[in-house]
């Protein structure tokens, strides 16, 4: 926990019905809000199907180049859910059924009167050695190896564990960002925005059209700094770019 | 536009705003039920930053494994707009003003009695030899070079440009589905639809949980396949599954 200047993180969505477009995936989009307040840049995401190779490929190219790796989906009981399997894979580690995971499965099923069977111990499933992440939702929980946090795919599940994760995670210094709207369009602003850019190095200002519907385009300007003095010049010049476009408009009316 | 048993695809989406949450991505989860309609298994997807190196490197691991690549993002007119300059770097290929993406965008600008600025002529840039993919919504085109297919990150015009992208791609033989809705969670019936996911090895059975909020997993069965006859037979075991379940329970009730 400590304030780093960068912290990076990747995600990994896994799940033969996000590819399908059966379901809309709502982790990443949450992910990647929770991380930027955390002060972590999330800085690739990817879904991969149900196939072992894929996930534990996927694991290991990301979780060499990014400070942490969350996942998402494939930890229930059935036979698709092969994310244990595939993560052990990866850390070359053997997957084995928890104790503490089998206990705490146990104790639940006991509660609510229900069978603990075979299938449903497949849920303790994890590499050997990995540490958990609790599940106030449904009991089976997540697990952490390395720098790869598994949890699960089901929304109220991955936003539960991901609320756990977060804490226990080193935070770089956090990115600061001013919205600035401008009414005109990229196509009008790009170049002296561009000299904006290329004038405040230690800033990212990013440039996202909205198109309204009646044939015109504005513009979202967002501009992202650490430094709060930085972000305060950088998004001064850009309300000045705005303003001196509508001079201009009104000296000379299309 | 040949029927191969399996025509396969991947999808990039390009742009910080992504990755930052300010934006949900609306275009993967559209391309990934658009695709499966015309008979292509969407294989992967990334999300990678405005960053020309990371865009160039996703680019060219993806259009090397699979038939075809869809990106999103990053083609309009401001400074942090690179993706045909990324594109072009993964083919080796020099990043040119396309001579009649100028002309559509000069006709586009004179009509709109609008300047034809330096920044706006950015949106004509692609590598050379470059196909165009058409943009109804606001002219700028996106383009084809090789097996990847270059379209803008605005949802309207992404969509537009797909709907015209789609029937000029080889198509496999499309997967069909059947959903059955079992009352029971995956922890029930996981054993159970192992062995009829193995006694049915032509179909692929996913299975997902979905949390109803007050304690209770039920599951959405999805029975895929190309054949029908197959997707079938595995559909009718399912639904026994259900009925046997629902049978043993009646007989010992909890």
């Amino acid at each position: 926990m400590t304030a780093q200047d960068t912290v990076t993180a990747a995600m990994l969505a896994i799940g033969d019905e996000l590819l399908s477009g059966r379901t809309r995936d709502k982790n990443i989009g949450h992910a990647a809000h929770m991380l930027t307040l955390s002060g972590i840049d999330l800085k690739e995401v990817r879904i991969v199907p149900d196939e072992e190779a894929e996930i534990a490929a996927a694991v290991n190219a990301l979780r060499s180049r990014y400070t942490y790796v969350l996942t998402s989906g494939g930890i229930g009981p059935t036979h698709d859910d092969i994310t244990a399997d595939a993560v052990s894979a990866a850390f070359g580690l053997p997957c084995i059924h928890d104790a503490k995971a089998l206990e705490l499965l146990a104790a639940m099923y006991e509660r609510r009167g229900m069978e603990f069977t075979e299938t449903r111990k497949r849920m303790a499933r994890m590499p050997q050695g990995a540490e958990h992440i609790p599940n106030p939702v449904s009991t089976a929980p997540g697990f952490r190896i390395g720098n790869v946090y598994v949890m699960a795919g089901v929304p109220q599940v991955f936003e539960a564990m991901l609320d756990h994760v977060l804490p226990t995670l080193a935070h770089g210094r956090k990115m600061l960002s001013v919205a600035v709207t401008s009414p005109y369009g990229e196509g009008e602003i790009g170049l002296r925005l561009a000299a904006i850019q290329k004038a405040h190095p230690e800033t990212s200002i990013g440039s996202y059209p909205r198109f309204g519907g009646n044939g015109v385009f504005t513009t979202e300007l967002i501009v992202r700094a650490r430094d709060e003095t930085a972000l305060e010049a950088a998004a001064a010049d850009v309300r000045a770019m705005i303003e001196a476009i509508r001079q201009e408009k009104e000296a000379s009316p299309a």
